[in-house]
């Protein structure tokens, strides 16, 4: 296992997304104000909803990756204020209905919007989001950014469904799932970065490296809550664990495990993941025996090989604090405690 | 109550709906192959669902709108279809998404979507159709087309959350009904006629007209639609009526009714709308309130008062089949059978 990335302590810098927040913060501002502004609607469940859910403070990682790389390019327009909270509409639109999808009474440890407004409310206001996300990306008037987010937007819809094909494949094969988490997750992340250069007008070559920086680091990003669902390398467990494990979920950590299982091991995923039979020490027994089999130090590892493509990416950019600050966040992805 | 239109028998010339279609039949078998071709993919639960839904011959009304107004526009390029494919996945994904809202075990008589799929797949394939529907638009360049419908998704969505914050308050005003329906039905019309003559390039005044046209036809086509789910102005039942009664939506001849009835007949609607218990007689009852009423003849009425005033918003257009045609369906929107 290697050793964890030491950072700055937080009393001098705080973490490279604390960083990037604060290299960014005027841009965030503003990305806070129109998030909040589109929100509005004089029907009054429709902003309820959307606050507890956009506004409740949330990590606002890919609309940050979205400002970042517009300074990277050294964009100065606005638009990309609106990409940026349009990205985070199509995400939060995404979640909304994830969790209509998922059943879980919580997620994370909390209640998501669905238990406390209802399956109908969840399903209605994530396409009400969605469609805001539109209307935001037609106000830049680029038509290009709005093809790749709509393209994303797709590919994110084709990803969730095959997901769902998934739950409880517990013999789904390594690539299929690396298919389903590009297309869930990190698709939305290469977006966010990808539309910067082009309202940028920066080259093919620019715009392509910033996309596979996205890329990566959403793919790393995955992999980690991968790993995280099941304590992570903490020996401690936290309280929010094994939501995957709760819903069928078959993740790379449980895929590299059961193909390296004997029969005895193989019959417990069987039963917890096909049958979906669980007792409440399954968890703690998932827990062992992806510990003993390494999976989740080797998922962990191939995140960071991912975060190290997306440092890679950036090469072709000049050294600035912005591209630095965004190469430490592609380690902090990695090596964040939630 | 007013006679119902005559129409020229079907052995010569099939309704008006019928003869816009066979006016349109190589447009509309163009839309066919798009709709189609956009909802295939390697995820077989894609097609396999889209395909219930949108290959199932439906009416296919909103997308022959677009491409008569188009005809009517003397528009000769073929973003059209496009435009006309994606108005009808815009449709699809909130007839899917609806169906998961409004928890019915039938609809008009079918199982709905989800009854056969499940929730989950209904949602996420409805997204994957909403993002069909932007990608199409954005493969016509047009901007201005994509931002009518992009509002018109964010107007029916709210619609939507709208009609269910009112769901089973029977003293809702006729003011914030015609609201709701204006929002949840008619958006989506006025967007699928207003888009054909922005990409003809005509004047504002005919793009305002055809605007006109399909807001008013969409009221007209809801209306008629809340007097046929207690049965129009038929003596005899027909199978699939009553989806709206079941499921507490409180639509213009029940609000009508209402408001004139006496102490019992507002001890039946509170019993059966705000309450929501219902007996097997239930809708029988309702329909001879109503009947005695007169507010399925007055809610007809006031859908006849709209399809003359989408007749009249086509004036501006010069004497063509195509003006005649749309007339001619206007009329049939409200006289129609199911």
């Amino acid at each position: 296992m290697s050793a964890p990335i030491k950072f700055p302590t937080p009393q001098k810098q705080g973490s490279p997304a604390q960083q990037l927040m604060e290299l960014a913060r005027q841009d965030m501002a503003a990305v806070d104000s129109l998030i909040t502004d589109r929100m509005q609607s004089p029907v009054g469940i429709i902003p309820d909803l959307a606050a507890h859910l956009v506004s409740a403070g949330g990590k606002r990682l890919r609309p940050l990756l979205t400002v970042a790389s517009a300074a990277l390019c050294d964009y100065d327009g606005s638009d990309h204020h609106k990409l940026a909270a349009a990205v985070e509409f199509i995400h939060s639109a995404t979640l909304l209905h994830d969790d209509v999808v998922d059943e879980s009474d919580l997620r994370r440890g909390k209640r998501p919007a669905n238990k406390i407004w209802g399956n109908a409310s969840s399903i209605l206001v994530g396409d009400f989001l969605f469609a805001g996300a539109f209307n935001l990306m037609v106000e830049t008037g680029s038509m290009e950014a709005l093809s790749v987010l709509s393209k994303a937007s797709s590919v994110i819809a084709e990803g969730e469904v095959k997901q769902l094909a998934a739950l409880r494949q517990i013999t789904i094969t390594e690539a299929d799932y690396m298919d389903v988490i590009r297309a869930k997750t990190a698709a939305l992340f290469a977006a966010a970065t990808e539309v910067a250069p082009i309202i940028a007008n920066r080259s093919t070559a620019e715009r392509a490296a910033l996309r596979d920086y996205g890329m990566k680091i959403g793919l790393a990003f995955q992999l980690v809550d991968d790993t995280l669902d099941y304590g992570g390398m903490e020996s401690a467990l936290g309280k929010s664990i094994g939501d995957d494990f709760r819903e069928g979920k078959v993740t790379l950590p449980v895929i590299r495990a059961y193909q390296q299982a004997g029969p005895e091991e193989k019959e417990f995923w069987h039963r917890v993941v096909v049958e979906h039979h669980q007792i409440e020490t399954d968890l703690e027994s998932a827990i062992s025996y992806l510990r003993a089999a390494g999976t989740l130090e080797s998922t962990l590892d191939q995140a960071r090989k991912y975060a190290s493509d997306a440092r890679q990416a950036l090469s072709i950019f000049p050294k600035s604090d912005w591209r630095e600050t965004m190469r430490d966040l592609a380690g902090y992805v990695v090596d964040r405690i939630h």
